[in-house]
Order: structure tokens, then sequence, then C-alpha cells
């Protein structure tokens, strides 16, 4: 932009703003002596006319709230979130919100701190928490939200459908036939759509599909070695299972051991995420890959990019799982 | 303290740090209208008197160090650390550094903003970069130094020594004989104790150490899995091995189930750390519990108490591992 044409922007911005283009001028610079309540009207403005504008902090910052760090699944989008603000100078504030008190907790904080803005894992903020982000002009990205986002919340997701399509697809093509699905919590968005997933995959090949294979259970190692446990103990058991994840996958190969069982000649066995310990397993674990890591990655570019300036990008991206073929799937012995 | 003793202390320390009774006040409040260096002086003092003083970003912040956050072991650190940190309203930030550079990069973003202090894990600084971190007035705790590190660094580690033994002595109990060691790279100090206990364990039960069972190999899944797979072939295999860390343990359990082999009736498994995946091999792994999370909060702990006001206080401690008894180790079949 040229010199006067930014000149007399950074004039409009003043006006609109009422305040002087010195305070303006204070605000694109970092300086910290602008009062929070004008600072973040003016850093507004200066968004909105497609300005970088640096946090109150003289350093970028996100805050990643997540609802609970106990997963390698949650460590690996702590982990992408903090690669892709580390390469460009940008800090991560990981917080666990847990609670309604918690984010508001967080959010007096972040407020009185800045942010550049959240990354919200799991923690779904409601209308009420959405309306005081507002208020703060603190932007949002949801990372793989628990819940159809709708339009108000801009997210990244993965291709959930899909993966749980190709994961039942690799079992049909290996030769199987009777395949459960152990899903995740049903109110779960990611459960539903792994769940249609594996519908639409046997009814494409032209099997029917068995009620009494398709269980549901919490996304835990627990979850998933009881449903494989009352799965293995029907008078037909399946010859192959897709589990919700793959903490689940890891409790299925330990409900086959404690039967002198193994995978893949007494059962196949996929997993989903592909967290980094899927490779730990015995045998090592085919699963569906999450790009996890990409993911945050996503997330964290979507929160820097001001909405208002990029009419047209849609507020909800899925990335593309794959299928990670291992040891744990072979064809049936029966 | 009464308000005059602390009038007359304010005064004290703006005599020695050449200020105003103002400005140290400032300070201690955590205004941040107080040049770089003029702060740093008045913190330091401000400390020595046994103040707390709130960092430069008006808000409590660590940094947490770290060389490579792709393990469990790592992940649990930065959970344990945040969860401290949390505790008491302090954000944490947490860098990848990898090298001389990286460090030099992170330490110039952190004087800039300000830090409460840093917690450097896997990576140990070296002179020129303690000399650095003294000169601006930021305190270090090494959490589990990779080498030992001296008194010129606070650490916090656990009692390797110790887990070595019991580990080794928990398998002599269930009558095995010949116990092999797999342990992680020799320039570790955890490795060389972690092996010294393993030969105390052995000696102290009148049990030769045969040297053939001794191996060494990365602290990595393919480490455990190579060094258990010679083992094995041995003319007279182990019955039991006691593991680097748990990733080598799930290395170990792949080399038994690539052979149709299976702890603990073939071979006794113990690892080492209790990552919380440990609980998800088939069979779930016995282990000696680093505790980690406990490890860091008591370095964050450290961290916020200046040890000039604590004399005496021991500039290394370290957290007793316990054995988790889990169902990869029973008494030897042969």
């Amino acid at each position: 932009m040229a010199r006067d044409a930014r000149r007399s922007t950074l004039v409009d911005i003043a006006a609109d703003a009422g305040v002087s283009v010195s305070a303006v001028s204070k605000v694109l610079n970092g300086r910290t002596d602008v009062a929070a309540g004008t600072r973040a009207r003016i850093a507004s403005l200066l968004r909105q006319h497609g300005y970088q504008v640096p946090s109150r902090l003289g350093f970028g910052v996100v805050d990643l709230l997540i609802a609970d760090l106990h997963s390698p699944w949650a460590e690996e989008l702590l982990r992408g979130t903090m690669e892709a603000a580390n390469e460009v100078g940008t800090s991560v504030i990981a917080t666990t919100v847990h609670s309604p008190q918690e984010f508001a907790g967080w959010l007096g904080r972040a407020t009185a701190r800045g942010t550049d803005g959240a990354l919200c894992v799991l923690h779904l903020p409601g209308g009420r928490e959405l309306h005081r982000l507002a208020a703060a002009r603190i932007p949002l990205v949801a990372i793989d939200p628990p819940v159809e986002p709708g339009d108000a919340i801009r997210s990244v997701g993965t291709t959930n459908w899909l993966g749980g399509m190709t994961a039942t697809r690799h079992l049909i093509e290996l030769g199987h036939r009777r395949i459960a699905i152990i899903g995740g919590p049903p109110g779960l968005w990611s459960s539903r759509a792994r769940l249609d997933g594996y519908r639409a995959a046997l009814q494409a090949a032209g099997l029917g599909v068995d009620e009494s294979l398709i269980r549901r259970d919490d996304f835990s190692l627990s979850g998933g070695r009881a449903q494989a446990g009352e799965l293995l103990s029907l008078p037909q058991p399946p010859t192959a299972v897709v589990a919700g994840n793959d903490s689940q996958a890891f409790g299925v190969l330990q409900a086959l051991g404690e039967r002198g069982l193994r995978a893949p000649g007494d059962l196949s066995v996929v997993g989903f995420d592909d967290v980094p310990v899927a490779s730990w397993a015995t045998p090592a674990l085919t699963t569906v890959r999450q790009p996890l890591a990409a993911m945050a990655a996503t997330a964290f570019r979507m929160l820097r990019s001001d909405p208002a300036t990029v009419a047209g990008e849609p507020h909800h991206i899925e990335l593309a799982t794959t299928l990670v073929i291992r040891e744990s799937t072979g064809p049936p012995r029966r």
C-alpha cells in the first residue's frame, strides 16, 4: 500500500474509532500505552482493513483451550499448535478448561493480558461464551468440534465419514464379511460420521448391516476391551473390527490377549487417529490417520486471518484421513 | 511484615539499585513502565528480600524448554508443568530447543517479553548459555538432566538407581535367574544409574552378572525390539528383561509377537517411566514409575523460590520411583 493511501486509511480508522491517528499508530506498532477498550476497538478496525495487529503483549500469543490433556490425541494437537506457532515466533499458552467457570476465569486473564486468539479443543463455547469472546474481540477457531459447530464458529476437522468408509472397505477387500464396529459416544459428531462411513462401505459392497455387530462405548481402552469381549462371545463372532479410536483398538488387542487370541489371525483390528503410539502395539496397529498436527496448524492459520477480510472462506475445513496399513489386519482365517 | 519494616526494606532496595522508591514500588506492583534493565536489577533485589515479583507481562509466565516433544514421556512433563502452573494462575510457554541457535532465539524473545523462569528438559544449558541466563536474571531448573548437572544448576530427577534395583529385585523374587537388561545410551546419567541398580540387585541376591545379558540401545521402540531379538536368539536366552524405558519395553513385546511368543510366559518384561500408554500394552506393562507430573511440579516450585533466600536448599532433588506391577511379569516357565 502506498504511503499516502496507508495514511488515509489510518485517518479513516481513527475517525471511525473516535480516536487520534497517533493512537491508531500506537496500536499498529504494538505500543502498550493505549487503554484496553480503545485498543480492542482500534485493533478490530485495523484487522478489517487487512492489517496484522501485534498483541498488547508486544509478542504474538495464541491460547489453546483443551478439556482434557490426558490422551495422546490431545497431546498431538498441542504439539501441532506449538510447532506452527513457534515457526512464526508466536507463543502458545495452553489451558485446561473443564467448565464454564474455568472458561470465564481464562477469559478474564486472556482479556487482561491480550491474546491473538483462541483455539478450542473438545470444549465448544456456547452462546454466552461466544458473546463474551466477541466482546473481547478474541478470534476463535475450534479443532475437531464435538458437535456440528454451525456457521457462527470457524472450525477444522477431519473426514470422519470417509475414514470410517476407508477402514471398512480395507477389511472387505481383505475378504472379511462379518465386520463389527465399536463406535464412540453417540452424541459426538465424529462418532456418527464414522459409523455412517462403515454402513456406506458395507452397502456399497452389497453386504448387509448386522446390527448386533454395531457397538458403542467411550473412546477409551476399557471401552474397547469390554465391547470386544462381548463381540468375541457372540455365537458367530466377527472376523474383523473397526475400533472407534486407537485407545479402543488397544483395548481390543488386550481382550484378544486375555483369551489367548491374537490379531490379525483371530481378529483383524483397525484403529482411528494414528496417535504416535499406534505403532507401539503388538501387532503394530493398522489405523485411520487423522492429520492432527496439520489440523492444529490449519486452525492456527485460520485464527490469524480475519474473517471480515476473507469473505468466501469456508467456516469449516476437513482435512483428509488416510489409511495406514500395519500388521493388525489380514485376511480372515475362517 | 509490618508496614514500616516493609517501607524501610523498599527504601534500602531503592538505594542499592540506585533508583527511586517509586520505581521499586512499580516493579513490585507489576507495572510495565520501568525500563527492562532497571526492572531486572530491582526485581533481583526484591527476590533476595523474599518478595514475589510479578513478571513484566503483568501475569506469571514460565518457559518450558524441551529438546523433543515426540514422546509420551516429554508430554507428561509438559502436562505436569501446565497443571502446577495453572493452579497458581501462571501460564506456560513451551518451546522446542534443539540447538544453541534456537536457545539464543528463545532467550532473546524471553528477555524482551519477560519470564518468571525456565524449566529445561533434555537440553542442559552450557556455560555460555548459563551466563546469558544469569545476566538476564532468568532463574533455571533442569528436569531429569541428561548428565550430572553439578552445583551450578538446580535440578529435579528421579531415583534411577533405586528404580533399576527395584525392577530387577521384582524379577528375582518371581524366581528368575537369567535376567537381561537393555540400557539406554551410555552417555546418559539415568542409563548408568539404572544399570548400576540392576547390578546391585543381582549382587545382593548372590547372582552373578552375565555380561552377554547387558545390552544398550536408543530409548526407542526399535532399539528395544532389536536388542530383544538378539537376546531371544542366544543359546541360553534370558527368562526376563528389564527394559531401559517403556518405549523399549513395547519393542520387546513386538519382538516376542513376531516370534509367536508372549509375555510373561515366554519372557517377563519390565518397563521404566510408566507413561500413560504403559497400561495399553498387551499384556499391560509392569514398569517402574517415574513421577513425571510431580517432578515437573517440584521443578516449577523450585523455580519460584529464589536460591539466594533458601540457603541450604539442596540444588538437586530426586523423587522416588515406584514399581507398578501389571501383567507383563510372572514366574519363569523354564
